[in-house]
């Protein structure tokens, strides 16, 4: 018989040492807990997802924000992780596990120690790490001897903590949640970028291989710091980020990042205003934007660097602030920021002081300062338009520089052209949601009969049930030795509910051995994501029904074929 | 080419899909950080094996009783943990994994909130599991709906969180330590009782596997509860219980639990005397002992199961609490206790009170309520002398009984005759320290020359250093394909770092491919475990080296034999 299976992910975690039968056997028993509480419960489409999940017995929530993973999650949870850590191996990246408890100091150094939502011990003294920056750059700095050691690449899959206040979904949004957090260390800024480029790829890689559509967005940095970042999404109507694509060029950015011009049809109405100061108060800055919209400090930052974003005052504000200040001050250099959005027929407010000198005034016009909406310009080719969609993050890249090796000191001796100069180390961090990769795709798969997982994660590839007892059944199981199945020979309960909780859970495939063998039933639940499926370039015929779609629901196959056929159909799934 | 490796270990975690090449390499690879201190450090004997451990790069400690685990680290927990996991698999134990957090409202109905070295966050509502009793009994009561859903089985291998004081070397005793703690559910007692002894022979497998000498101890249950526990230890010098071991029954039990009549030689000088009265008040228990010893009050509960132990008086507290009492209260029954160790001849202080009714004193003599020393006669078989043994606890079991479900309220209908009885559902738990194991083989196995892993769990198997180049040696990387290996391909370090690294670690074997080739010479670090080493039994031979003590230091194998020498060589480590 041939085999071609090339597929045999989740056993491997049990397969060890002289004899893993035992273990293979456990893999393939249904978990305790599977679905039993199922049955108090009338399934539609209106169950949230988590509610399901937690029923499925994947995992179950002891409270909201917490995560007991049963089995069948540890499962999924494993396929994620090989994944990760295949691509990540093959880029020079090495795993370990970073303490989950961090002492405040490195972090008062950062100034990360009084965020909110950090998670801290009661004396005050130590935090549950919400992320690792801090103590990975202690770890290289303890043993970094010489700039010979550079690039430095880890990683590691472990449990983060942060104290969501609206803790969502089970697993969208946890207090405890499943993260791989990578960290690099370069000695210069191309070395760098050729590490965040690295990333990228092994980052494409990566969700490929999981198998949904997903996004790479320009985002902004946020409490991470540095100056370079990307956000990866699953696009999704639940979303709670909301990012643009370009239908020209195709750039996507999320809302934070998005600069756009006006369609043609926009007309502006009443005009609000907001006041700003530079860093070294020898400015004024005045923010010019349709009242009806938002102002985006971070894109007043790329036309005035130096602009305190902390300083915004509204005309009061101003008023007070300039009554208070010698006649000297009122001499301010004077920068009016017109967003792209105004003309001259905008209702612009007066100017409310009086008393500054008129030849200190420029004016900037035609300035994207607020965020973008749908159907507007897109602001980098200058000619698609820009759709809106929500997505939920699952990955996110940062180029940090030298935020964090500055703060905590990690320098190394570098020779320059004879000389030897002392540098900062200079970081990445790159983060992928483990735990909301799974929600994610569990939402977005789902339909109304259940959840449907692709085959990358799935817990099992195949559910086997046995409708009689045929001693020669035994020949399939031998065929089936290294394949990710599972055997549902639960008692007390009918064939109609095995294949049902099956599809519930969404197992690709559940293949039936009874009265018709030799000839095997297998029942499609997994999507496709092909419309050439490679079971139909098999040059051997059986026997398939179809629903009133098209789509192949059956097959009912000879058991000498079963093992190709199997093959054939979880490719494409 | 005959190939007949048993072992295949730490790639698994790496091997998936369709192509485990990348990941196979990776393991391959000296890790970043490897020894890479050890520069700084003259070896010698005096080193404290933790501070080896972390020098080597297997753990480092951001702060005391905190643990960062490298690759190298990983890579030896991942064998202990599949070596637990496929043993307790084996016997219908489930895997998952609780929450890291728990909140309050269990841990106060169990009463166990205010245990000391909980670590608590800040907010006062929540813990860090230092144990997982409450979460594991709330999530079976979540899910069970039917008696005959039982036995139910679980165990989860994740981080453990103890608010230590004293954390000492580094992994022997942390705040945070990876533990695997099992949890069993059952109907009845006989059941429980099955369950308990199926752990006991899975103990015994794992840690014959894990391949070091270890004892069982009767132990005292302590702050975990119930009433039947036993300890899981490795006996050594630097470790901190201490157990006793009978040199004609076998019988080994830690301090706590070691019942010992004095020896013959044995003569009492003064004796000391502590009062106690029962749970009801009703009798004064006067435990007489001699005052060079430890009373042991749980040696007095097996005599009065209803002594209150909380109620020790010495005579002035006594007088005073008597004085109080009204002329009723003053007839009390009184019982003496006198440990085995006294005598006629002992010197007996006075009994203080002088106006008890004298027909209401009991005597019980040749009882023993004192802490046992090594050399006196077991109180189990009457005959053999005690041994006293410093030891490691390396894992614990307990039956628990009813004292969590009955807190927690985990009840189920069970039918009996007839009739449907609701009650308790009896529980086990069963502990095993896993980064304290690593640190006890560390500090049990070391020697002159650094750490000796035994096989099961050493971080690679062989290491391997080229000192030429050849083409030729890809024939000897293509027959290593699945094995353990780690190739050692840094450049700036000499051949004998390397090799004095790999032993310094604890590496078995060191395979050196050189000019001899085909001829390739194996260095032996690792330690043997039998005096009839497997290797000699192959029918073909070879150069081998040996030390002045008689044992083989070298080999010098053909390369179409290396295969089967390396597989037999490491089959005894």
């Amino acid at each position: 018989m041939t085999r071609d299976f090339t597929s045999n992910l989740s056993l491997r975690q049990y397969d060890f040492t002289t004899n893993s039968k035992d273990n293979v056997d456990m893999i393939k028993k249904v978990p305790t807990f599977y679905a039993n509480q199922l049955q108090k419960l009338r399934l539609d489409k209106s169950i949230p997802t988590s509610e399901l999940i937690s029923k499925l017995g994947i995992v179950s929530n002891p409270r909201s924000g917490l995560v007991n993973w049963s089995k069948t999650g540890l499962l999924i949870q494993n396929k994620i992780n090989n994944i990760i850590r295949k691509n990540l191996d093959s880029i020079g990246f090495e795993e370990l596990n970073l303490s989950l408890l961090s002492y405040k100091t490195n972090w008062e150094k950062t100034g990360r120690w009084n965020q909110p939502e950090i998670f801290k011990l009661k004396n005050d003294d130590f935090l549950l790490v919400p992320t690792c920056e801090e103590e990975i750059t202690a770890y290289v700095k303890q043993n970094l001897e010489s700039y010979k050691q550079l690039p430095l690449k880890f990683y590691q899959i472990n449990p983060k903590f942060r104290n969501e206040k609206r803790p969502r979904g089970g697993l969208l949004r946890g207090k405890e949640f499943l993260m791989k957090d990578a960290y690099s260390f370069d000695i210069n800024k191309s070395k760098a970028m050729e590490t965040y480029n690295s990333i990228f790829e092994s980052y494409h890689k990566i969700f490929k291989e999981i198998g949904l559509p997903y996004v790479k967005a320009e985002a902004d940095s946020g409490d991470i710091g540095g100056d370079l970042s990307h956000e990866w999404h699953y696009l999704n109507e639940t979303g709670e980020d909301t990012v643009f694509t370009c239908d020209n060029c195709g750039q996507v950015s999320n809302q934070e990042k998005t600069l756009a011009y006006p369609s043609k049809e926009y007309t502006s109405g009443d005009v609000s205003v907001k006041y700003f100061i530079t860093d070294d108060d020898s400015t004024l800055i005045c923010a010019y934007y349709p009242s009806n919209r938002i102002l985006e400090p971070n894109f007043l930052k790329l036309e005035m660097p130096d602009i305190n974003l902390k300083s915004p005052f509204n005309e009061q504000e101003l008023l007070d602030k300039f009554a208070k200040e010698s006649e000297e001050d009122l001499s301010k250099r004077v920068v009016r920021i017109m967003d792209s959005r105004l003309n001259s027929r905008s209702n612009f407010p007066d100017f409310p002081i009086n008393f500054v000198n008129r030849s200190m005034i420029t004016t900037l016009t035609d300035i994207p300062i607020v965020l973008s909406e749908e159907g507007e310009i897109c602001g980098e080719c200058e000619e698609g338009t820009l759709q809106k969609s929500n997505a939920i993050e699952i990955g996110h890249t940062f180029y940090l520089g030298d935020k964090y090796s500055k703060a905590l000191d990690l320098k190394i001796d570098i020779p320059v052209e004879n000389q030897v100069e002392t540098k900062n180390v200079l970081m990445g961090c790159f983060g992928i949601g483990i735990s909301r990769i799974i929600a994610a795709i569990a939402e977005i798969n789902r339909d109304e009969k259940g959840l449907r997982w692709p085959r990358s994660i799935t817990p099992w590839e195949i559910t086997i049930v046995e409708t009689t007892k045929n001693p020669e059944f035994q020949s399939v199981y031998e065929d089936l030795e290294l394949v990710d199945y599972r055997l549902d020979d639960r008692k007390d309960i009918s064939l109609g509910k095995k294949i049902n909780q099956s599809n519930l859970l969404g197992i690709p495939l559940v293949l039936i051995l009874g009265k018709k063998f030799p000839i095997v039933e297998i029942e499609v639940r997994g999507k496709r994501n092909t419309k050439n499926p490679k079971w139909k370039q098999l040059d051997f015929k059986w026997e398939v029904e179809y629903d009133s779609n098209g789509n192949d629901i059956k097959h009912y196959v000879h058991k000498d074929q079963l093992n190709q056929v199997l093959n054939r159909l979880l490719l494409d799934m």
